[in-house]
């Protein structure tokens, strides 16, 4: 089965203190859909600007993405820059150039309304709404969302939240979102919110997945370098997702091995800029590190 | 088997956001050997003050240990006194008073000499090496650390890293001690000052184990509140280390299974203050949190 990513397809400019790497290919669905390709085909849901550089779009045609969905529009490409330290966990934002979706309200077209497996990647939630409503057979419903969307748009967010069937965010997030500190007792008052599932990402430290079969521990992939982190919440979610589509049965029983799926490709795109990597892997690569992490988490 | 646990036994005085414990049972030979005592029996090693109340001598009783290496010395007890912060992570020493450990130089029982399994739980890294310099057939031995040693006596840490099989650190301190920041990078720098097994402690986010079968990935048992992490470290450690030497075979083949034993003892430590909840829970207890942690870890 095929899956449905909406979001933001952007360019990004990424500093850390070891390199400068500008107008890179990014965006929460750029990230998603390549990984969700090593598993399933992606529908692209997203809008781009004329300064779209055509190589982009080859990326994209390589990974097999169905860009039906992906709207030129004039003006600018949505723009993000921003700046790593060190330790690679605190990064802010330089600059940030909305461009074409600012006003952006995407229209599907109508092969995308059936796609049974529907990511909503990081964008506005009320973007992600607006997908949502044109949606017809839907099976399993993700958002992800951020903090900037907890800060400046919460009616939006809590109300998509009764809409969907798993929410993923970070640790941070979550605690902001319910006002708990504590994770795992922030978990079930985000289920009160709305979602069945809710997937908890703690980056290098793994994610907690809970859901009707009860609390999911997942490792990372142990990384000995991150290069940039940018996209890797993305990549995973991607990955999971695209995993999910390409299972037979229920999605309670394909879901652990799917999260491990996506923190294993996750793991790839951290390892260099933007895309440069997750973009020249195989699937056996992701195999392997799959194989690897169960025999390192496995007692 | 029986082990033998070397380390401090003190009074602690813990504050919190929520509450404050003048002179709770503490200390890390307390900790890891109450935590070891539901595996085996634990062989303590430490000095204690003429202000030792008699009540704390009972609870060492209840739990089997044995106390013929418990020195009993003129002047006051170890004690420390710290407070901690709303999110558990940051700690602070309000005051510490070594009394009886100032000049602490460990004689054993000679029946304690013979023990296969050491556990040189966290004390000045001279003390470590003093009991170990009396052992004679050790099978494995394991020594844990902290920052303060790191800061104060690292030549003493560095040359008591050559004479042990394994060495416990929480992941700030294996990136002090190897001056790298990323913990999975950290590791085989560790490996090269000696020990053969490194176990990564990590809080909340469980612990990392590297030894010759590779990297073990392990999770912490998930707790919705944290009422004292004081002693967490010793109770992981110990209760590891009675697992161990409750068990069969060789070192490597049960290590993993160790590892989750004193994750899961302790999560118990972090329910109450000081060793209020340890000593009042059952082996049971930490049987039934082990199978649930096992399939929360498992896909």
């Amino acid at each position: 089965m095929s899956l449905l990513v909406a979001g933001t397809t952007a360019l990004d400019s990424i500093k850390t203190p070891y390199a400068e790497n500008p107008r890179l290919l990014g965006g929460s669905a750029s990230h998603a859909a390549v990984a969700a390709s090593f598993f399933s085909q992606a529908h692209l849901v997203g809008a781009v600007g004329e300064d779209f550089p055509k190589k982009y779009i080859n990326l994209y045609r390589k990974h097999g993405l169905c860009l039906e969905g992906l709207d030129h529009r004039a003006g600018q490409t949505f723009h993000w820059s921003g700046e790593y330290e060190v330790n690679m966990n605190n990064r802010r934002t330089l600059d940030t150039v909305l461009g074409v979706i600012e006003d952006y309200s995407p229209t599907l077209p109508s092969n995308y309304t059936k796609l049974p497996y529907v990511l909503l990647a990081n964008i506005a939630p009320d973007v992600q709404g607006r997908v949502l409503d044109q949606m017809k057979r839907s099976k399993f419903v993700v958002a992800d969302t951020m903090d900037l969307w907890l800060n400046i748009a919460r009616p939006a967010v809590l109300k998509l939240l009764k809409r969907i069937d798993c929410l993923v965010l970070n640790d941070s997030e979550a605690s902001q979102l319910v006002e708990e500190d504590n994770v795992v007792a922030a978990i079930p008052r985000i289920h009160k919110l709305g979602p069945k599932y809710v997937i908890v990402k703690k980056g290098e430290h793994g994610s907690i997945l809970s859901g009707p079969n009860g609390l999911f521990i997942a490792p990372a992939y142990p990384l000995k370098k991150v290069v940039d982190p940018t996209g890797a919440g993305d990549s995973f979610v991607g990955g999971m997702m695209g995993y999910l589509a390409s299972q037979r049965g229920s999605v309670d029983k394909n879901l652990r091995e799917g999260i491990i799926c996506g923190s294993v490709t996750a793991s790839f795109c951290c390892e260099n800029f933007g895309l440069k990597k997750t973009t020249k892997i195989k699937k056996a690569d992701i195999s392997k590190r799959v194989r690897e992490l169960t025999r390192m988490a496995s007692w």
